[in-house]
């Protein structure tokens, strides 16, 4: 696996559309998961015909792994093409509000990388230019969405293997590798923040995993614990929340991976319903293989370990695309892309920096 | 292993004293955790000389497991004795203090099972009594101190195998299996709230391992979710907590074991350091093997998986001898066995009921 700054997992191609049906441009290359959303959106038989960034190294590097996407002169070019359905971007945090916002008002969908905002001020704008043109304003919250560990894990919920879902603990370091990143993942006010960045994710599954639609936010820390040479630098935070439904949940994000582990981070998921258990250990299971995707469940029937990888695919892709084709929410709501992006908002506001 | 009601943990018997230089009593055994007591403190050396509790059957049972321990004919008649150093309790925890207040009146040191008190005001007067004799009130925190890979953790992060240590999670879900369980376990009053109870030991290896003094409870949570037969038990607790040197931390304990599971409960310690990682597993790791005490370490060095039971003994009971024989605080201050108690008594009162 990738560095997680271009994580983008592999699987199937399982195309939902005959080519050439569903075209979709990458605007904004700033964060690495632009492979990983393109990648998974042509899986499911897109067709990228499009990348641009001011940037002309990261448009080089793009065009290496995607040899189709024709560099555009301008993002207004994008944007003024009425073939592309969709527009995947993963600018700058601070600005993938702006971005999104002029892509739906171009007539087309946007799927933007995590986290989708910076503050609460562009969800509300978001919000309203959804409400007034019915365009889709959805997120890459990829730690769900793109492991198939997680996927299978919805599945395993939905067929009742754990009973209700109570409680959901998340985890996810990740590598910090700080020679390799941009100035901006140092600028607070251009990351937004350590859980209204990666905490998205950990909201996102909260709310997922639990079914709740909603959630208040008990208490949540951030820290710089161990990087006084990047003082904007967040690099633990953690939040917990107590669910609409009434289930509880918490979680730990930081960038405390260790040189030592051989990916970069080991996330987890441990998931406590009234009748089983649910684990994840993502993207390794750590001191005894380094493959991803294992699964623990236990429940009053049996204790099993599943390792799902390339067993599962990554159905929200498929899903998107046919969403955007028939203007429905199989893939994801809207109400449930934007709710995740408000609490991990709402965490980091109100977070105690300790 | 046993259940958890009767977990009586094995080491390797390590004298401290010579035969009969340290006499002990049992009273109270409405906790089977007395079993697990008395075990460890007979292979440090001591020799069990008494047991009483008002329950004969109860007494029975014990002196098959303990042949040498007479029967007494009332606590007094323990008390009485001058050869008996300490003694060691597991009444129903809102008797703990009582007794422990009349142990220690006695002139004898007090070893209890956890939670050691039901309120804040029961450890006020601990603490008088503590200071005003310079007696012993002493706390079975056994999921630390009876746990090997628990045990071998504290000594991976005093030899700085993760560097400072930020964060610690556990989880403690514990089988309920409720027809064997004493009224008083299901009577909030007397059992004192899941936080109370099994929380302290989330809460005393949150201190240790932080190397915290104090720490503020950020929030807790209570619920009965799936148990409405019992109307005071509590079926899950959660609180989250910050110490005094910074340190942040989380934990879940919950009666929600399935059935599946070949032992008590699923227990966890994830501990996040600066420079790596380790987690505990401590009951069994899970759906791999049955065995207890898995230790798993990450740092920037190596990636480690440690099966270190019967390889590390319990070094506090023999401490705790010897602190009593010598006035000295080298298994356990008496200062961190109350902050323990008290912070999950805190939590206990603020815990929000969902």
């Amino acid at each position: 696996m990738r560095d997680g700054m271009t994580y983008a997992p592999k699987g199937r191609p399982q195309p939902v559309v005959k080519p050439g049906v569903f075209k979709i441009a990458a605007i904004g290359l700033d964060h690495g998961h632009i492979y990983g959303m393109c990648n998974g959106l042509i899986e499911a038989g897109a067709e990228l015909k499009w990348v641009y960034d001011a940037d002309p190294v990261k448009v080089r590097a793009f065009q290496k792994e995607f040899p189709g996407a024709q560099e555009a002169r301008s993002r207004d070019e994008v944007l003024a093409d009425p073939e592309v359905k969709l527009v995947a971007g993963a600018a700058i945090p601070s600005e993938r509000c702006a971005l999104g916002l002029a892509v739906i008002d171009a007539g087309k969908d946007y799927f933007t990388d995590k986290g989708p905002f910076t503050t609460l001020a562009q969800l509300e704008l978001a919000r309203a230019k959804v409400a007034e043109t019915n365009g889709k304003y959805m997120v890459y919250y990829s730690e769900r969405l793109h492991v198939e560990s997680a996927v299978f894990a919805g599945q395993l919920i939905e067929e009742g293997a754990i009973g209700r879902v109570l409680h959901v603990a998340g985890f996810g370091p990740h590598r910090l590798n700080a020679p390799a990143r941009p100035a901006w993942f140092f600028q607070k006010e251009r990351y937004g923040g350590i859980i209204a960045d990666i905490g998205t994710h950990q909201v996102e599954q909260f709310l997922y995993y639990t079914g709740a639609k909603d959630a208040q936010v008990l208490h949540g820390v951030v820290a710089n614990y161990n990087h006084p040479e990047y003082p904007e630098l967040e690099d633990f935070g953690a939040a917990a929340l107590l669910g609409d439904n009434g289930a509880t949940g918490y979680f730990r994000v930081d960038w405390f991976t260790p040189d030592a582990l051989p990916t970069w981070g080991d996330g987890r998921v441990l998931i406590t319903g009234a009748d089983g258990y649910i684990e994840l250990r993502k993207y390794i299971d750590v001191a005894r293989e380094t493959t991803t995707d294992h699964v623990y469940l236990v429940n009053h029937e049996g204790m099993h370990h599943f390792h799902v990888a390339g067993k599962v695919g990554f159905p929200f892709f498929g899903q998107l695309i046919l969403d955007c084709l028939n203007r429905t929410e199989t893939a994801m709501t809207q109400a449930h892309a934007f709710k995740a992006a408000e609490i991990a908002l709402k965490a980091q506001a109100i977070a105690l920096k300790v």
